[in-house]
């Protein structure tokens, strides 16, 4: 079960790379372990799409003694991204402007407004070095982003399954999610529930992403039959996990991120990809998925080979990209000796 | 551009596995080259999904002298499938009960009963022995399910990108489809631009699974852009695609032969998939594509090792699954011999 996170309130206006400016910013974060007195030992991880703040939560068996974010031994802080629906500022909020929540008026952001957004928690809680910066996914578009950012901040840099970069085929499957949503006319309507049903078919699109052929062929086998029109355990488990997010999220806040997704590219105003992932100054770790389908392990060796001593890792899973959410033992065994040496 | 088809009725009851009768068949057919006088130079090819009859339309440069569908040497024949867009009937038909097109009340059928209905046409045209069969992606369900039926029917059996039962990853891949295009609250309407929307997302969802990673990486790059909220091409793509279909086809039918394919299985009724394959007693060829995500290179080579004698050949594509609509100068150097040896 997810913990309540602490919200805090900056009262600044927060300004958007696109411009516009939100008043105040309200942050959800929650931290494990305690900040030492040299102030040294802190790890932050950045969550991925749906997620919340609470790494715990939904990364078993990564938080906890002996393991890679041990709380014994690190300050863990994780926020809740910009635009979300777990607390921090986003579609849902009430828009000050207007007295009303934004929905889709929500203004456009980039991961770079979800760093800066860190980075006013990070002050807040008077954090200034980081000793190590992880993120997997989405979170590890924030890690790099962060990082080329301000790269000087971090004594190590851990990246698992993502990119510096969204690809054409990443941005192809964020499109083909927003259109699932867009193709249920309630979404654009005033309220918190509007776009659910397309809400669960992009979810049921995503999954597919994350599971990938094998993760549903071993887990989703139906029993032989000779009747030709069974239900499919597999037609059973995308409407389930379509349901399931409707449940915990809103259409509004999934689309605000998927654009946010669409936007990310170190390489902005840094002179290109390349050279901005060799500006990387920190030791890193790369770790790509045997079966990813989404960063796939071509490009994962490749992220890695373009920055300076970069090591590369790759688990071995049959669970496609959501193998970094499975495989907390693999994980542990790469991470903890290079977190803690 | 593709030509009109030869429309023939069969005005005999048509029973499908369902046990649901339909009153009378329309077949929607294309053919190629003459019918020799021993009638042993067929060539039957089976569509996928929403293709239709004119083979030199849809897969191009294999319907030529000297391709492996050469029109010169073989009679080539193809049937609109049954439930289909494009002449056979399905859901725009008017149903005899009720005087008003089927819509969504078109009876479910079976990967079996559209062979079934390719038996009706053969029989119509005079068609006994059969010297290839020929059937890629879901028309490979339909070639496997026909060589299941009739074992001695067939000379040879080329089988590209498809299996002989519907995985769960295909059928989670459908279902997926069907969430989107149910998540348009227009689909159910009587009317046969019902759920257009939905069918524009769920195009896109088979475009992902068409191209795969590779496929979009090279061909939908955007220029590098120092403003992070640009259009990118591989949502114009997209959304390119989803209307393209839209403006061609129809939902009912798309969900009438997704729900077929996801009955597909060769060995109902047969003892299991296995002893159905190793039923088959032609020459086959079985062709994978090396970057499909579909039908993956691993589970083509499996299905090749159980068909006796099969030969696997893999063709070598950035295109994924749609690489066997690509990759016709492959195609054409492994079948032209196959076929004429």
């Amino acid at each position: 079960m997810s913990s309540e996170p602490v919200i805090i309130r900056s009262h600044h206006p927060f300004r958007l790379e696109s411009g516009y400016e939100l008043p105040e910013l309200t942050i959800a974060y929650h931290s494990y372990g305690k900040l030492n007195a040299a102030r040294d030992n802190v790890v932050w991880v950045c969550h991925a799409l749906t997620a919340n703040s609470d790494v715990a939560d939904w990364w078993p068996h990564t938080v906890e003694a002996g393991a890679f974010l041990d709380p014994d031994k690190w300050y863990v802080v994780c926020a809740n991204i910009l635009g979300s629906h777990y607390g921090t500022t986003g579609p849902l909020h009430i828009n000050p402007e207007t007295g009303k929540p934004f929905y889709g008026d929500f203004p456009r952001f980039t991961i770079g407004d979800m760093v800066a957004a860190h980075r006013v928690l990070a002050d807040m809680l008077g954090i200034g070095h980081i000793h190590a910066l992880v993120g997997s996914s989405v979170g590890g578009f924030q890690a790099l982003e962060w990082a080329a950012q301000e790269p000087g901040r971090f004594g190590k840099l851990i990246l698992i399954a993502t990119d510096a970069k969204a690809s054409p085929w990443t941005i192809a499957i964020d499109e083909t999610q927003r259109m699932a949503i867009k193709s249920d006319a309630t979404y654009g309507e005033p309220r918190p529930d509007a776009g659910l049903a397309g809400l669960a078919a992009a979810r049921a699109i995503g999954l597919l992403t994350y599971r990938g052929p094998e993760g549903y062929n071993i887990t989703q086998q139906d029993a032989c039959s000779d009747a030709p029109f069974t239900t499919r355990r597999a037609c059973t488990y995308q409407q389930y996990q379509g349901e399931k997010l409707v449940r915990r999220y809103n259409a509004y806040s999934y689309v605000a991120i998927l654009d946010a997704f669409d936007t990310h590219d170190i390489g902005r105003r840094r002179g290109g990809t390349d050279a901005a992932l060799a500006s990387i100054q920190c030791p890193t770790a790369v770790v790509g998925i045997s079966t990813d389908i989404i960063f796939t392990p071509d490009e994962m060796r490749s992220l890695a080979s373009k920055i300076p001593g970069a090591e590369y890792h790759e688990i071995t899973s049959r669970f496609g990209h959501d193998g970094f959410l499975v495989e907390h033992r693999q994980l542990n065994d790469i991470l903890t000796p290079f977190i803690n040496g």
